[in-house]
């Protein structure tokens, strides 16, 4: 009666050699989140349906996954409505909970439920999976980290340079090279000025997001399709194709935009942002980049973007400012900022570029071989000794062949091997046995936590 | 049209106070793991619910929190069953999807789905959330963590050592005086035998489970209420009212068990266990207990629990033996042994009895104040640099007034403030107060870097 186990699609097992490269990953993350002054919080898997449904769009609330109503979830939902197929609609009569999608929306809800024992401006960072029902592919899941980092209640462009400061530093950690591409809403808002359809911001800043991918021609030729005139399209090409250093785009983007209160506000704080970072210096190629947009209607300042320079692969890092998170829970005011790392992507270009550090494998540093119960005994006491010096050690459990024994040391990449046998009992040695080398050598305990605590 | 936003009963929010509390106790876990040559795996929060159903029993499957299927789950779904309003056979027709309730069986399940990947005998550990559809009450939440250490492969009872030795370890890093209680599911059998009911080894031990609880008279009543004759109840009485030392008790135990071939083999086993624990010596009590069952018809060999010493609370850790971890999945012959520790309870524990170090907190160590952009822009220069010597470290985004800047330093227990005015402008340094003692310096970055490593 024996079931053949599987899991279910778009969701992945991680094996040791696995867990070891994402603990390098959101270790990394973490450490420099830590650095920055960003406090750790958690927040429950399931939410209230009530707080998810409606944020993320119609799309959304059908990639939510929904959780059924513990007991007799059928007991009181209309028979018609259920008769009716109508299954929209009887969801959220069976389901009062969903498991959270992102996490923002938790985070805001976080920031509402809590706001008194809050210090603003609050700092807090969360690394926790999210999951959607969307169609799992290469590369998509449907449960996956997120590793977000967020400033509230603080209006300051000192956020930006400090957010951009830490995107910075994680990825020189990683060695990753980057490219952090920056833009600010309100220059978009100067955009749809420009071309007199103010209302269009969301259809020009769609169209014009996809240059890289379409090229200048196509994007105006969508721009018309959108609703835009001839002319108002004429009036903006030369926005949407800046180029020269970010200064001399700066400059341009300033007289384009010169009729444009909202756009100019947008030239100065990215001008702002920008002469902070240079002056405090980052590894990064930072870029101005008016057709980024990041599809969401979401941000109201700054947006900022990560895309790895050795690697073809989506962005890697993104964000921006908001200027109301909670005001969909009923507190007004709370204004914000954030970053969120893509655990899976950055996973991916480590891969590709061979970046993990050598040694991160959490193996045991050495395996004692087992001859039999009074060396095992030894072993276990010499073991102690080791552990207590904070040295991983393990004994093979079972007294098995050799090879077997030594196989296990070799396929799990453990450094050194101690042996235990006759002499060594007499001696009160073990014989240690580099598993690279293949150098064998008689050594004291001392000696023993001496040469693998280097 | 704003709510106001709760979360669902018997889940939590963490706050940065309380991530730094579980932290600790997450780190101290994992580090003792590492250290026993354990390594991690992580599985997906949903499994399907043919791999759940039916492993913990009927009631585990009513607390079994299910996925509503995504997209049309009323399609091809029977109107008439729907129409019954029979809940628990609906159930499984609109969800495919469960949430794990414990680490185990997602365990069993990717030992089986791995098996050809894993070198046996294989070491794992796993800290990850479960869910419950529990009646919330205090202590007991819908969402907690566990953290599962096993090792599957092997038959030695040297694991059983290890295991105690790394209990040991924990409880000994973390500052909780614990006692380990010991017994061996084959020591109930032989009393089953003993009683001349083989087949009530449940009944048998699920009542002498509540002796600390409800005394022995009421024990042995309930023992004849199971269906034992009062000869029986009599047979077993001495050996569920051992005393003396631990090795009293064995000798007593071999002497009453003298007639059970499998109650000798449980004796002889739980005297292995404690004799080579002995010899490695450990910092805990370790107690033999034949009242030990752990409610669980799962366990086949040995039965660890620990209690702790210096608080009432239920146990803090847990585990034993399994012949066949992954037989219900088509893999047989896998035994194994494995803890869990109950990291809630932990918590509770260690905030009764104050036992958190200094300095878990995960605040920043140094806060600039803000008094403009001038001296702002110098303060993120030299934040810079305390951040690349490893030192966290944060500026007041904004310009607010000193109290309130000040106020945040406080609050958030920040150890140290940085101003840069006028003067430390002019001198190129940085008063440092330190928020204890009020204590005021004026400090070059070296001297700060210095000051702050310590």
């Amino acid at each position: 009666m024996a079931q053949k186990p599987s899991i279910p699609k778009g969701t992945r097992d991680f094996s040791p050699a696995e867990m070891a490269r994402r603990n390098y990953i959101f270790d990394t993350i973490r450490s420099v989140f830590h650095l920055y002054g960003f406090s750790q919080i958690e927040t429950p898997a399931m939410e209230n349906l009530s707080t998810l449904m409606g944020k993320y769009g119609e799309e959304g609330d059908k990639l939510l996954f929904k959780i059924l109503n513990s007991g007799d979830f059928l007991k009181g939902v209309d028979k018609q409505l259920l008769d009716s197929g109508d299954y929209v609609k009887t969801a959220p009569k069976i389901c009062e909970k969903g498991l959270r999608y992102d996490l923002t929306v938790p985070f805001a809800r976080f920031v509402t439920m809590h706001r008194g024992e809050l210090n603003f401006p609050f700092k807090r960072f969360q690394i926790q999976p999210v999951w959607r029902a969307d169609r799992p592919q290469k590369g998509r899941y449907r449960e996956f980290y997120q590793c977000d980092a967020d400033i509230v209640g603080s209006d300051s462009l000192i956020n930006e340079v400090e957010l951009i400061q830490l995107i910075d530093e994680v990825f020189r950690r990683l060695g990753i090279r980057i490219a952090i591409k920056l833009n600010n809403r309100k220059v978009l808002a100067g955009i749809a000025e420009l071309a007199g359809a103010p209302d269009k911001i969301i259809d020009i800043t769609v169209a014009i997001d996809k240059i890289d991918k379409i090229g200048l021609d196509n994007v105006c030729k969508e721009l018309v399709e959108r609703g835009l005139s001839e002319e108002a399209v004429a009036l903006i090409t030369p926005v949407i194709t800046l180029d020269g250093s970010n200064s001399e785009r700066l400059d341009k983007l300033r007289s384009l935009l010169a009729q444009s209160e909202i756009g100019l506000k947008g030239v100065r704080e990215l001008e702002e942002v920008m002469s902070l970072t240079d002056s405090l210096g980052i590894d990064a190629t930072l870029d101005l980049d008016v057709s980024l947009a990041r599809g969401l209607n979401y941000y109201t300042g700054s947006i900022i973007e990560v895309k790895a320079l050795d690697v073809e692969i989506g962005s890697i890092s993104g964000g921006g400012r908001y200027d109301n998170l909670t005001g969909v829970f009923g507190l007004e005011g709370v204004s914000g900022v954030g970053i969120s790392f893509g655990a899976d992507r950055i996973y991916d270009v480590l891969n590709t570029l061979g970046l993990y550090p050598e040694g991160i494998a959490d193996s045991v540093k050495i395996m004692f071989v087992n001859f039999g119960s009074e060396e095992a005994l030894r072993s276990l006491g010499v073991i102690r000794e080791l552990r207590r010096a904070g040295i991983s050690a393990e004994l093979y459990p079972d007294t098995a062949k050799m090879k077997k024994q030594m196989g296990r040391a070799d396929t799990l990449h453990i450094p050194y091997v101690g042996i235990i046998g006759g002499d060594e009992l007499a001696h009160g040695t073990v014989t240690v046995k580099d598993m690279t080398t293949g150098e064998q050598s008689e050594l004291t305990v001392d000696e023993i936590i001496n040469k693998l605590s280097k």
